[in-house]
C-alpha cells in the first residue's frame, strides 16, 4: 500500500434504526480504504478496498479519542448495529466511532467473487494481515482527520472481534491504547484449555433451566439415529420437523446433526435477558423458552423429537414467519460461515470434544488428524494449529498491558476466555448472568446488575486508558554514556 | 510449517579458531530447521530450510538461559565468528548458544538458486518473516531440546542484528526475556531521523583524525569529476588506481564514486581500536591509518588523487594482497549485497542524504521517488517506507521492555539509534569510543574502558532479565466478579 492511499469513494452515509425491542438510532458514514492483499511479504503487491464506517457525531477534535471496532467474521454494518455500548458511551468520551470491515467479509473481498474460489486468493485472511489492515487504516485515519493525531485509540470487539481487539493492543501497543475484549476465547487453542470445557457449559445453560432439558437433548441423539435408520424414518422426520429438504444417505443425517448441535450452542451463546436478534430473532432467556418444551426425557423416540422439534423452533422459526426448516443455514446471513470455516481450518484451530456423558451431545474426541484431512481437502491447506498461539502468546502475554477481558459465565466462549486477571493492567472481569459478549451491547431496561457493573468497570478502565496516555507523553533523557 | 517438524540433517561439527589477532577457538553443530516460507498467509504453502548453528558447551541444562543471534543479513558462520561477546559470556551464564541465519542469506536460501530470480521468490525477504523464523525455531528448540522449555531466551544482534533483536522483543515478549541491540538502527526510517545525520557522523570520524583528511575527501569528487570527464582522465586513474576495469561511460564513474562513498562508511563503520577483519582485514583505528596518507588537501588534482588512492589502500588492499582495485566488490562477501538492497528496496527504506558542506560526500537530496523508480525498475517492488515504523513502533516502544540499546559514537549508524533511555527498562549506552557494535566482538586487551564497562552494563541486565524470569512465574488470581 502507498503510504498516501486515496480513499476510493465515501459511499452513502446511513441512518438506521433498530426496531426490535430498542430504539435507538445509529447513523454512519461509509468509506473505503486501500490495503496491501499482504501485509508482511512483497510477492503479492496487490491492494483491496477494506470497508469501513465512521461516526464523528460525538467526537472532541483534536484530543477526543477513537474508539475502535475490530470488525470480526460478519458484514460491519451488522457489528455496528450490535455493539451499542460504543453508541451509548461515545458522547460521554468525546469519541469518534470507527467500524473497520475484516477483510474477505461482507464488502470487503479482496479478489470480489473470486476471493473464495482457490487458496491462492482465500489464503491472505488470517488475524494477522487483518490486524495489518486495521494499523494502517488508523494511521491514514489519524494522519488525514484533522486534529486526530493525538487521539488516543480504545479497540473494542466481541468474540473472535474481541480477539483482534486485544491482539491489537498485543502486538500494536503504539498504535492502540487500550482494548475491551469481551467474551474473547484467546485460549481456545491446542494445549491451552481442555477441549470438552466448552461442550460441558453449554450443558450447564440447559441443565440449569432444568435437568429433564439437558437429558432430552441427550437422548435425541440416539433417537435420531434409530429412526433415521431407514427412508420411513427419514420421512417422518422430513414431515414431522418440517424439512426444506429431505435427507439423504448417512452425510444428510450427519448435517441435521451438525445443525442441531449448533443451534444449541447458538442458544447458549445469545442466552440474552431480554429479546434480541444477533444469531436468530429470539425471545427473552431462550434458553429458557427451549426448555419450556423439553420437559420429560422419558418420552418414546417419536414423542421425544417432536418436543425437541418444539424446543429448536424457538431458535428458528420465533417470528413464525419461517416455511420450512432450512438445515443447511446456522445462523444470520450476515455472519461468513464460509470465511471462518476457512479461518479454522488455518490458523483458528479450536479443539472441541466431548464424551456425551458430561456433556448433552454425542461423544466425539478431538482428532487433528482427521480434522487436518477435512481441511486439506476442502480448502487445499493445512492447518497451523499453533500459529496463534506463537504469534499472541498463548497464555503468556504478562508482557501486554491495558486489556479488559469480560466473560459471561453463561457463555460457552468464556472456557477460552481470560478470567484471571494478569496484572494490575491486564483486568478480567466475569458477568455471572451474561451470555457472548452481552457487555457490547446497548444499555437495555431488562440488563441485569452484573452486566450494568461490568460496563462502568470497563468505562473506569477506558478513563485510565486515556488520561495515562496523556502523562506518558514525555521521554526519559538518561542513558548510561560510558568511558 | 507442521508443529514438529523434523531437523533435516544435523550436518556437521565446526570447530573455528580466528587467527586474526584473536585467539579465541569456536566450534558449533549446524543443523537445519524446516519453516514456512510464508508465516502469515495461506497462499503460499512452501517450505524451506533455515540453516542455525548451535553450542551447548555450557549450558546449564534444566534452566540455563539461551543465547539467541538473531541473525541479519549475511552468512551465520560470519557472524558467529564476529560475536565474539556472546561466546565471552557463555560459560559464566551457563547459557546455551544459538546462532540463527536470516532466510535468503548464507545456506538459508528458500527457493535455492531461484531465490533472488524474480519478486514471486524473493518477496517474502522481510524482516517480519525472519522473526517468525525464529519464533518457530526457538518453540522448536525449547520444545524437543530436554530441559530447554523454562530456559529464558536472550536475543543478540548488531546493526540489522540489532534491530531484529529489539523487535522480536518488542513483537515476541512471550518468548524473548530481553534483547541486547547493539548499533540497531531502528529509528534510520522515514520521519524519525533527519537524513543527513549519517554523513556527517562519517564526516566527523574523519575530520577528527584531521581536518586535512576530511577536507581532501571532500575535494577529491569534484578533482574526480574533473579528470574523468575524458578518456586519458579514465585511463589514467586506470593505472594510477590499479582498476582491475577500466572505466567507461558515465554510469562507471558514477559507480566508482558510489563504491568510494562506501569505503569511507565502512571505515567510519568499522573503526575498531585493534586490527580486525569484519568488512575488511584492517589496521586498528583505519580512519587514522587512511588519514596519516590524507594530509594536505591544497594539492593539485591528481596529487589529491594519488594521496587518495594510498588512502582507500588501507581499506582495499591492507594485507597487499590484492591485485588490482575491484571496484564492484564493495565488503566482505559473507555479506549478501543483493539482498540487502532488496530489503532496502522494500522495507528497509532508510533515508541518506548530504550537503557536501556538513559533511564530505557530494551534495545529495533525499528522493523518495527517484529511489522507488529505481527499485521498480530493479526488483519490480515499490517501496513501503512506512511498513517498519508501522509495525515495529518507531519512536512510540514505550509499552516494550527489556532491551539494552547500545550505540558507539564513532558509529554513523548511532544516528539512527536509540540513545536515550526511554523507561527503567528500555536502556540507551553510549560508548563514546565505541565503531560499530564493538561491544558485540570479543574482548581485546586493545578495548578502551568505554567498551568494557558498557559489556559489564549489559552483562548486569542479563542477569536482572533472567531472574526476573523467574520470579514472574507466578499467577494473579484476582478478577473483578460482578453482580
Amino acid at each position: 500500500m502507498s503510504w498516501s492511499p486515496s480513499v476510493h469513494r465515501m459511499l452513502f452515509f446511513t441512518f438506521i434504526c433498530l426496531l426490535f425491542h430498542h430504539s435507538q438510532c445509529y447513523s454512519w458514514k461509509t468509506a473505503f480504504f486501500k490495503q496491501q492483499v499482504d501485509h508482511f511479504s512483497f510477492a503479492n503487491q496487490d491492494t483491496y478496498a477494506q470497508r469501513y464506517l465512521v461516526n464523528s457525531t460525538y467526537w472532541k477534535r483534536g484530543g477526543g479519542p477513537i474508539f475502535f471496532y475490530t470488525g470480526n467474521e460478519g458484514d460491519i454494518e451488522w457489528f455496528a448495529q450490535n455493539t451499542g455500548f460504543m453508541w451509548d458511551i461515545a458522547e460521554e468520551f468525546g469519541a469518534m466511532l470507527i467500524f473497520a470491515e475484516h477483510r474477505y467479509y461482507g464488502q470487503s473481498l479482496p479478489y470480489g467473487n473470486k476471493s473464495y474460489s482457490d487458496a491462492k486468493y482465500l489464503g491472505y485472511l488470517t488475524s494477522e494481515q487483518a490486524l495489518a489492515d486495521f494499523a494502517e487504516l488508523l494511521a491514514y485515519v489519524k494522519s488525514t482527520s484533522s486534529g486526530a493525531a493525538e487521539s488516543p485509540v480504545i479497540a473494542f470487539g466481541g468474540s473472535y472481534g474481541g480477539m483482534l481487539a486485544a491482539w491489537m493492543r498485543i502486538k500494536y501497543p503504539h498504535i492502540i491504547t487500550g482494548a475491551i475484549a469481551a467474551s474473547a476465547p484467546i485460549l481456545q487453542f491446542t494445549g491451552l484449555t481442555p477441549c470438552d470445557a466448552f461442550n460441558r457449559v453449554v450443558t450447564a445453560d440447559f441443565s440449569s433451566a432444568s435437568a429433564e432439558c439437558a437429558e432430552s437433548i441427550r437422548k435425541s441423539w440416539k433417537a435420531l439415529s434409530k429412526i433415521l435408520v431407514n427412508d420411513e424414518g427419514k420421512e417422518w422426520i422430513r414431515t414431522h420437523w418440517n424439512l426444506c429438504v429431505p435427507l439423504n444417505g448417512t452425510e444428510d443425517v450427519a448435517n441435521l446433526k451438525d445443525w442441531l448441535t449448533n443451534v444449541w450452542t447458538n442458544l447458549a451463546m445469545v442466552n440474552y435477558p431480554y429479546p434480541a436478534n444477533f444469531l436468530a430473532p429470539l425471545p427473552a432467556y431462550p434458553v429458557k423458552a427451549v426448555c419450556e418444551h423439553l420437559t420429560n426425557s422419558s418420552l418414546d423416540d417419536h414423542s421425544l423429537l417432536d418436543e425437541i422439534f418444539k424446543g429448536l423452533s424457538v431458535y428458528a422459526n420465533f417470528t413464525g414467519q419461517t416455511q420450512c426448516l432450512d438445515v443447511s443455514q446456522q445462523a444470520d446471513q450476515s455472519l461468513g460461515d464460509m470465511g471462518w470455516d476457512f479461518q479454522a481450518c488455518t490458523e483458528m484451530v479450536m479443539p472441541m470434544c466431548g464424551d456425551g456423558i458430561n456433556d448433552m451431545f454425542e461423544a466425539q474426541p478431538w482428532n487433528l488428524e482427521k480434522y487436518s484431512e477435512k481441511c486439506l481437502k476442502k480448502w487445499k491447506v493445512n492447518p497451523r494449529p499453533l500459529m496463534a498461539p506463537l504469534n499472541y502468546g498463548g497464555r503468556n502475554i504478562s508482557s501486554s498491558s491495558n486489556i479488559v477481558f469480560s466473560n459471561g459465565l453463561l457463555d460457552p466462549w468464556s472456557t477460552g476466555g481470560v478470567t484471571k486477571s494478569l496484572s494490575d493492567s491486564l483486568i478480567a472481569i466475569i458477568i455471572p448472568e451474561g451470555a457472548h459478549h452481552l457487555d457490547l451491547r446497548a444499555a437495555d431496561p431488562n440488563d441485569p446488575p452484573s452486566v450494568i457493573k461490568a460496563r462502568e468497570i470497563e468505562k473506569q478502565f477506558i478513563s485510565k486508558w486515556i488520561s495515562s496516555t496523556k502523562r506518558d507523553r514525555k521521554e526519559m533523557s538518561k542513558s548510561f554514556i560510558v568511558g
